[in-house]
């Protein structure tokens, strides 16, 4: 087993894109990093714990993924474009192939997204990984969770609840074969932040949050942010066919609703400028669903054939 | 108990310095600053994890301090000022009284050295601590690892050793009482990162590190990271009062040369300008004492009386 300096050395250096604007990089005490005139840097930082954020004995490379996948996504909510990470790695024992394979799956998503692997550290501990990312954007252009107005209408990416049935299914709450699950379980898996899109978003989206502990809480919090009321429409959420035919149109809608790891963006757009999200669309882009209002006053409601419903989500400390 | 995202807010909302530079904080999906024109950004990320950087039991406003201290020492040994902080916290339960203690010891040395507290995340999960800390520096000033010349002196700040036998004393591997064992135990629970010397290092100083892991281990880094062979004078290396009074002259300078959690800076200057360091002498300023010197070649010599050492240090994953 290698010490923990080689380790890091190995397993570390290198990762992730190439970048002119690294001074220094891995290696020495601290990164050295040159920011562009006229932008301004979007930091993100989040953790995932063994058992808490995947479930034991997940695929390393799929943790790997994850770890950057879920600060990715927060970027995205900013329109920031990603720019620099480090990574906190806690790892009970110096597994080098666990090492190897978690970099790897690190590695690929930080290519595609230009994200250099510029520092962190690897400790001795029960297994858990922080992330710190660094992205750019147009000074004052970043996207807030705070700009929503009465009138707004609300948007979602994608297919919210895919993930949270694709952890069911690995946990055995859920039953299902075939094309559909291998669906669900890579969305899970192998989440795929909306980075090229939160980008475009940029001067149209009056407020956007990614949604990582559900659909409904993470409404709740874009319309506190912004001091205002949101109305969720159940029967407008988007409901993806695999997880329509695996949970069922109810099951599938708790999914949506109250389901976490979407890492969608759900975003506020003036009603005048609507119009405006069908130059976002074409190949490449994702599915985007109007499913609510935002109004005067505060508070979230879900409403499905004119029924109030209560609201769930995800609390790591319930109480 | 509160749930998680009211825990955020309530307790890390606010902490630290106030600064113009931060558009949004705390809140949102990411934290948005603007970077001074001609300004270089520098990136540390370091974990501390329970058991294993803090002893069991640990006086949680310590832990809040030593989270912080151990990435400003990062950013000391680069030269760069201290601007902003995300910290992801990692706890089993969602202890009001622990995070509050928590946050108070990290905001105390935040506001000390003009650190923004401006985002993070709070999970579930066996206890441990990462921060992210971004300093900045006047673009091309960085103070690295890699710029030692043969010829060069090899200087240390204060008292190395005292930290280790602080935490022996905490463990009962070392007998003491009065106040050099508070001396001691406190230098080990309240490390004072030498973050303005290291701005005045800049210029100065052909190469920088902190020493987290040991003396002779982190000199080690620094020369290989240069591409240089280290002498490291044992007989040279300044022991605190303390320290001599409670370990003796041999157990004090194994705690020197061996023992980690120092934080003091260990750097190199060439011969031809060591006159500038009286400069850097006074008020305020830690001691300095010079302890060996650099020559062509690698790897370290420690050196006591004529006779080689082994050389020593902690190792997360030992071979």
């Amino acid at each position: 087993m290698a010490g923990e300096f080689e380790l890091i050395e190995r397993y570390f250096t290198g990762r992730g894109a190439l970048r002119d604007d690294v001074a220094v990089g891995v290696g020495d005490d601290g990164a050295v990093l040159s920011v562009p005139a006229g932008q301004q840097l979007v930091a993100v930082a989040d953790t995932i714990v063994d058992r808490v954020h995947f479930p034991v004995g997940s695929d390393p490379a799929d943790v790997g993924h994850r770890a950057l996948a879920v600060n990715l996504s927060d970027l995205a909510a900013m329109g920031a474009v990603p720019a620099w990470a480090t990574v906190c790695l806690t790892l009970p024992t110096g597994d080098e192939a666990w090492c190897e394979a978690f970099a790897a799956g690190f590695d690929a998503l930080a290519r595609a997204h230009g994200v250099a692997l510029v520092g962190g550290d690897t400790t001795r501990g029960p297994l858990a990984i922080s992330v710190q990312l660094l992205g750019l954007v147009p000074a004052g252009q970043a996207l807030t969770r705070r700009g929503a107005r009465p009138g707004d209408l609300v948007y979602v990416t994608g297919w919210p609840g895919d993930a949270a049935a694709g952890l069911a299914l690995l946990q055995g709450r859920l039953a299902g074969q075939g094309a559909d699950r291998s669906w669900l379980v890579r969305r899970f898996r192998r989440p795929e932040p909306r980075v090229e899109f939160g980008v475009r978003l940029r001067g149209l989206a009056s407020a956007c949050i990614d949604v990582s502990d559900g659909l409904a809480v993470d409404l709740g919090r874009l319309a506190a942010s912004s001091g205002v009321a949101a109305l969720l429409r159940a029967d407008a959420v988007p409901l993806s066919r695999a997880l329509y035919a695996l949970a069922g149109e109810a099951g599938a809608r708790e999914f949506a609703l109250g389901g976490g790891d979407d890492y969608e963006l759900l975003f506020t757009v003036p009603l005048a400028r609507r119009g405006d999200l069908a130059g976002l669309q074409g190949p490449g882009a994702p599915a985007l669903h109007c499913i609510g209002e935002i109004a005067a006053g505060h508070g979230l409601k879900v409403r499905a054939g004119g029924v109030d419903l209560p609201v769930r989500g995800y609390d790591h400390f319930p109480d």
